[in-house]
């Protein structure tokens, strides 16, 4: 649930003012999102999303997150556009925050996906890496191992709270990591948190793809990892080797994978899985309970890291 | 913001099968409304709001809640218009809770209402009023004088922990209240919630009343005392007299006053105050800090409440 902040109807109407988006009909403030505040717009022009950014969002970052997501609009990929002001700006300040509006994408987010929805799902990243490979602007990844050993530093100390015996293994995780991450893969504008809640869905197609918030510069397998892990797992953490097959193989119709990057599958998983259990593990620690914020169990995580680490062969994706 | 269950996708498609809506397009849980949870839906057939009933709601309730919609909206009155299922039923079970469909309503509530839309309120409430005297249904007030004393006996320990003093100015309260409150005015069908964010505007223009949760039987001028209480103050708690004599006014050009209700109104505007008071204080005192609820400021209504206290003749609302 998102933490929001409220704006009157006086100040919505005088930032509207500066698009080209006709009258205001409706606004809410809608419970999507962890990290800002969102509200869906009706105005007699369409259906708009109205995002105002909280804190754990840099502003300098948004003219990369905007200008990529309406640089993907434009060749043809389901994601929101941002509209652009009168003065051509995409960025405005509304309640003191920085704002922006973006076109509203129909579709509903599958709680339990199946198949088909992987396949296009690999699909859908594929092409999302092809579109953004002429993108002018770059980002690095704040959450490479670097970025997450700062979030292991302030929770290493009570790690063990959440399971005896993890302070162990995450060290030697790190170490392993450490050594054998790749330096060369084909890399360029990457997703990074393409997470089922983040893709919509008509039926069994792909209507869109949301918050790019995280979009960065990376390997592209390094994504595809971190899709195996939001997509892949069943709620009871058992591996989905159809779903994984289907997400690998949609995607390999759009992108071909390298050999090298194939065989890094496993440890670039086990990479999204720390990463993912460690931002969980780090605000599970540090946000004190009944914050509005939603703190997700780390467990989950845990659990899917040690499904990575026992893989042996690509073959256990269904490559 | 509302405390929220969360529905997939799935279960929503077979809820909505029960219903000649067409098929769904999204849903976005919004942060609205503190007793349900709401989904605002786009269908191919339009947009619709989706409520959870949750524990705050008796069930028993519902029939008269969607019933009084209907009726009221069927007569004209800018209402949500409950979608009646196949079957004929207006209420559903969706996640295990009870549920119900209604039409969506464009507009915005104001958080700053002007005098206009004060006036414009009164005549909405006067046509409510009018509009729901043949609604064969009725539901008593369960926040009358006794229900006060209940949530007073739940927070009086505790009471001059908010307020040096409350608890000796709030008992003489009731006692004056419980002489001098009247037994024999005009009463039916009243809204007895309309805040300014149950009310939609578009421009000037009342397009929306919203949120029939608490609605009963009563004295008509106890709404309108409400309505004093929550649309003729301003942020430092000063009395609007412009905008109280817009509102009695617009609610007198639909449905008049008797003498015996203006007579009355100071006294059922402090009953009114009390009431907001005493459910805002029992929340304060009882729901445990970091609770996914938001807690209101009892201490507004208390000097709302010292206001009223203090009027001597009806001139002083500008009837």
């Amino acid at each position: 649930m998102a933490v929001y902040t409220d704006v009157s109807e006086g100040e919505l109407e005088a930032f509207l003012k500066e698009y080209q988006v006709g009258d205001l009909l409706s606004y809410k403030g809608i419970a999507e999102g962890s990290e800002n505040s969102n509200y869906m717009l009706h105005t007699t022009k369409g259906a708009y999303i109205l995002t105002l950014y909280e804190k754990r969002v840099e502003r300098q970052d948004l003219p990369f997150f905007l200008g990529l997501m309406e640089h993907l609009a434009k060749k043809g990929i389901v994601c929101p556009l941002p509209v652009q002001r009168r003065d051509g700006q995409l960025i405005g300040t509304l309640a003191d925050r920085a704002a922006a509006l973006i076109t509203f994408l129909e579709g509903v987010w599958i709680r339990k996906p199946n198949a088909t929805q992987c396949r296009e799902v690999g699909r859908a990243l594929a092409g999302l890496h092809l579109a953004g490979a002429d993108f002018p602007m770059s980002r690095p990844n704040a959450l490479q191992i670097e970025g997450w050993r700062k979030l292991w530093a302030g929770a290493r100390d009570r790690a063990d709270e959440v399971e005896p015996g993890l302070v162990a293994e995450i060290d030697r995780e790190f170490a392993e990591l450490e050594r054998d991450w790749p330096t060369d893969l084909p890399g360029g504008i990457i997703h990074a948190d393409l997470f089922p809640d983040n893709v919509f869905f008509l039926g069994n197609e792909l209507s869109g793809l949301i918050d790019f918030y995280f979009a960065c510069n990376d390997f592209y397998a390094y994504d595809l990892a971190i899709c195996l892990n939001a997509w892949c797992f069943e709620k009871d953490q058992s591996y989905n080797l159809t779903k994984s097959a289907a997400l690998l193989s949609g995607y390999r119709s759009v992108r071909p994978l390298s050999d090298a990057e194939a065989e890094a599958l496993p440890l670039l998983a086990r990479g999204a899985a720390l990463r993912f259990m460690l931002t969980r593990l780090y605000d599970w620690l540090t946000i004190p309970d009944g914050e509005l914020v939603l703190k997700r169990d780390p467990h989950e995580f845990i659990r899917r890291l040690r499904f990575h680490r026992r893989i042996r062969s690509t073959a256990e994706y269904g490559l």
